[in-house]
């Protein structure tokens, strides 16, 4: 079965989706996105990716033509279209397509790309956790808004690649921000620590999961900055995101995390998400 | 006349070339790019045009699959078939097309991209000068490299104009790096200072254009950072790039530099440059 495509407010086969070469997407990854998890054939927290769609939006003053409810509904064909039961969607929408100009055109309207995938969950690793490394963040100040401009993301995720690493933990002289692509989270005496959401994370949606499960669960959280030396000696720490729910980090940049060994309330969290899932 | 592309290894007509959802140009802003400047016909600066899109590719990792000769042969061809006498090309680079995922591709080849565009010299504002807002500097910290991570210079320029100014000169806490798409240079006590060529700035075709006029007409010149106050109290101050040539600025954030008007400099700056593209 050919994948068909959500583009220019039209369902087509993936072949005949067509960009510009002057999509704004194109020359200045002008643009944003999400990443939307489907379980059993649901858009899995959906409201809280078209708000964070929305924020994002504002944070780049592009104007949306659509409603978070007209967007969702063409997401819920989407994926009934592609009969999809288990993976992702992408939406991505760019500021429009116009002569290359930093200026924003006047005219240009939205180009909006959205498409399925059929992805499992990545069930080694989130049973054996992942070794990461370390590395200078080095993006921009508005790592809130999820935007197309991911070069300094695809960078550190090959660099942790290149290493040998699942993935790179990212540092500002020392303090622990987030991963390439997901949120990190540290367990201390009992404590959960996380990054606080401001402009220099993700505000992660399964992050906001974890934290909402972990105060159902009364398990102690703080969202504050942490250093690296706070995630070498941490009790237990995973990262958390869209794809990876909740995976341990055994290791940093060689070093076993705690005994190397997923810890209780990594996997206390793995399992409260689980039942959130339907499993 | 149509315009005639450079895609994919071929010559086409503009209406034909269409770009992958899947480039990650589009996904990622993974590529970089150059704005060549064409003076009657020729590529001004072709040379060091080349080398630095090398220097981009290296600090991407991008592996080019064309010898800087390959590419001028196909830039000048696209000039000659465009039939263009005094304009720009402008050409980008992606790490090619492949299936989402922040890892490079194993087997992706990059695309290229590359089109003209008939632009007369900015003689206006080259004459009279121009006002500029001054914005704090979120970029990321690569910005040496020429990549398709436009936003934060997208969102600058805009910003700027919604201010009333033609362009925003960036500072980081108070040391100005550069403009929005521009070098920026001042002039104290007949010295010609700029920010040095690091991580910082766009490493300026213009600005080194500049410099060396500037030395050849035994002008002191001084590569060394400098404040907003330096910038606000400079006798001198002019923005330098492809397309702006050499450009007074004539007020900062609503103050007038020195007279408000371009000064001696400047001046003979713009009428060494004007001697230099055969004027």
């Amino acid at each position: 079965m050919t994948s068909i495509y959500w583009h220019d407010n039209a369902f087509l086969p993936e072949e005949e989706v067509r960009i510009s070469p002057h999509d704004r997407g194109y020359n200045f990854g002008d643009g944003i996105y999400e990443v939307f998890r489907v379980y059993g054939g649901e858009l899995f927290e959906a409201e809280a990716h078209f708000e964070r769609l929305r924020l994002s939006a504002e944070g780049l003053k592009l104007a949306l033509p659509w409603e978070n409810d007209g967007l969702h509904a063409a997401m819920k064909e989407l994926v009934e279209r592609n009969a999809l039961a288990e993976g992702t969607v992408y939406l991505q929408i760019s500021r429009g397509t116009a002569p290359r100009n930093h200026l924003f055109p006047a005219d240009a309207a939205p180009v909006a790309l959205a498409y399925t995938r059929e992805v499992g969950r990545p069930v080694q690793a989130m049973d054996q956790g992942i070794s990461v490394v370390t590395l200078e963040d080095i993006r921009w100040l508005h790592c809130n808004y999820k935007t197309l401009n991911l070069l300094a993301n695809v960078l550190a995720k090959q660099e942790a690649a290149d290493r040998g690493a699942a993935d790179a933990v990212l540092h500002r002289s020392g303090i622990v921000t987030e991963s390439s692509a997901s949120n990190v989270m540290i367990v201390k005496n009992g404590t959960l620590i996380t990054h606080p959401a401001d402009n220099l994370i993700l505000h992660g949606v399964t992050r906001a999961v974890a934290l909402r499960l972990a105060r159902a669960a009364e398990i102690p959280t703080e969202e504050r900055t942490f250093t690296l030396d706070e995630l070498y000696a941490a009790d237990e720490a995973f990262v958390t995101g869209t794809t990876v729910e909740i995976t341990p980090i055994v290791a940093v940049d060689g070093r076993e995390v705690n005994d190397g060994k997923p810890g209780p309330i990594t996997r206390r969290l793995q399992r409260e998400f689980a039942a959130v899932i339907g499993l």
